[in-house]
């Protein structure tokens, strides 16, 4: 089963209390990409970039198998930027930059080997181009999206549009606050499923994820890390890996969806071990499986003894 | 294993966006014995009242087992009584009155029958109170104990004389934060337990609790409740059922500690439910295990396939 991946391929410019990285290669088709590669799914990635972007770039996303034929270069721009700074609790940031440069006229135009996917994995992006990204697929690909606040509050009703095409949102706990108007995150899930996807997946950054899937909720644990270096990417790799793991499955039942959960939260675990994607570039799989392990562990619930 | 339980016993007038109750009886000591006292355990409570208090509410903790030799009736004064407004997520609250009454005084003077407890449960009160507590016991027991903001801030010395000699230490996350001046838990915990505490528990709301034990990391999820009527004496419920299981079980290792923070998130999902501590009296066994079970699987990681 293959995913199509559409979302920003991007130059980050990162800064945080212990250090600093610019222009480093960024954006969140290139985090779920890489994570679903280390998962071994197949990957078509369709984004833009500019003039800028180094072959080199290019070049580190096909040797880790990830299919580029649909990353279009646009020779008349530049390729999007974004700067943020981070602050010494590593959970808020100020947004420092944001050049859409070659991002403000992307179209999507899929390749015809890119119209069949198993998977269509949706990263933050106006609501607009992801619902002609789903139109120009033969529509029997489980729909897996991620939204942000800006589009909550600038576009509701393209937003909603879309959703009602999406089979999974993930988003994070204040944005299902406040797409919902629900500050209970039980009733929130329900109001966003009730605007279309059946599944909804609730990230809480240090506090875990939880997903709504048929009857099931799953209170996934977040793995207990002390060295947070760099926090960009982590919620476009749960994403990526989250859908890498469905599609190695081939499976989208709720006990699929538990474990596309854990994957998608080890690879977030690694991610923010390092400045940008590099621990998905150099992560193992007896790393991830022993990650995996460690959160079997964390959220054990023993057997209760009642003497 | 008995339990000796301190803190206090008090009158709550509570406020939020669904109700009011008004003077009923509240107060970290009532909360946590009968927490205890759902799992069986045997509880020896010591706290004061004033002449304003009824003998139906002194009736209704002994009815319930609660051994009320240790609470002591001022009949100078009138009970401590809190008054408070929950905001609408119930997560933040404005408190708007604390009257201290015969707490203001109260200097524990543990009947012979009390000295010799399992467990020492601290419920929120002066350090210097709580320290006096441990030296009028034997020194046998484990010690448990739950703490402040107001004293993190106002007697930081003689919090820390009072954490050396804790066993367990039970707070919050923006706790843990300020007293170690981290903002990780996973360092704050580590933090914390070089003041004393050998086993840490951080308490997060709707998003579970963290127990830090020895080598063991135990991430318990938090039951996704749609409708918390009133969140006040959730933290006491948790103290009181986590002793109240280590003390049933008759031991506490890292084993034990997981056990007991499931039972103790299990009561304070239950006690969240009605106002005041009515679903402490009214919680069957049957019910408990329901929402034992629940918790198991609420968190259970599956086996990751790797197809």
């Amino acid at each position: 089963m293959s995913i199509l991946v559409v979302g920003t391929v991007a130059f980050d410019t990162v800064e945080t209390p212990f250090g600093r990285a610019e222009r480093i290669l960024g954006g969140s088709a290139t985090y779920a990409s890489l994570a679903a590669r280390v998962v071994d799914a197949p990957v078509l990635l369709n984004a833009v970039v500019g003039r800028d972007f180094p072959d080199s770039h290019v070049e580190a996303l096909s040797s880790r198998g990830v299919d580029v034929e649909g990353l279009v270069r646009d020779p008349d721009g530049e390729t999007f930027f974004w700067a943020g700074r981070y602050h010494y609790d590593l959970n808020t940031r100020d947004t420092l930059a944001t050049h859409l440069n070659v991002l403000a006229t992307f179209e999507p135009d899929l390749p015809a080997s890119y119209r069949t996917p198993g998977i269509v994995c949706l990263g933050n992006l106006d609501p607009t181009v992801q619902s002609s990204v789903i139109d120009q697929t033969d529509g029997r690909g489980l729909v897996v999206a991620d939204t942000m606040n800006f589009w909550i509050e600038n576009t509701p009703d393209a937003l909603a549009e879309t959703l009602r095409r999406v089979d999974v949102l993930v988003i994070n706990d204040e944005e299902a606050r406040q797409l919902s108007g629900q500050p209970n995150l039980v009733r929130a899930a329900r109001a966003v499923r009730e605007m279309g996807p059946g599944t909804v997946i609730i990230k809480k950054g240090e506090h875990g994820a939880l997903l709504f899937c048929g009857d099931d909720v799953f209170s996934a644990p977040a793995y207990p890390l002390e060295d947070v270096v760099d926090p960009t990417g982590a919620g476009d790799t749960f994403l990526g890996g989250f859908a890498g793991h469905l599609a190695r499955l081939g499976s989208t039942d709720a006990e699929a969806m538990r474990q596309a959960v854990v994957v998608g939260s080890a690879l977030a675990s690694f991610v923010v071990e390092a400045f940008g994607p590099d621990r998905l570039l150099s992560v193992t799989a007896e790393e991830l499986d022993e990650r995996i392990d460690a959160f079997r562990r964390l959220s054990a619930v023993p057997t209760i003894v009642a003497a």
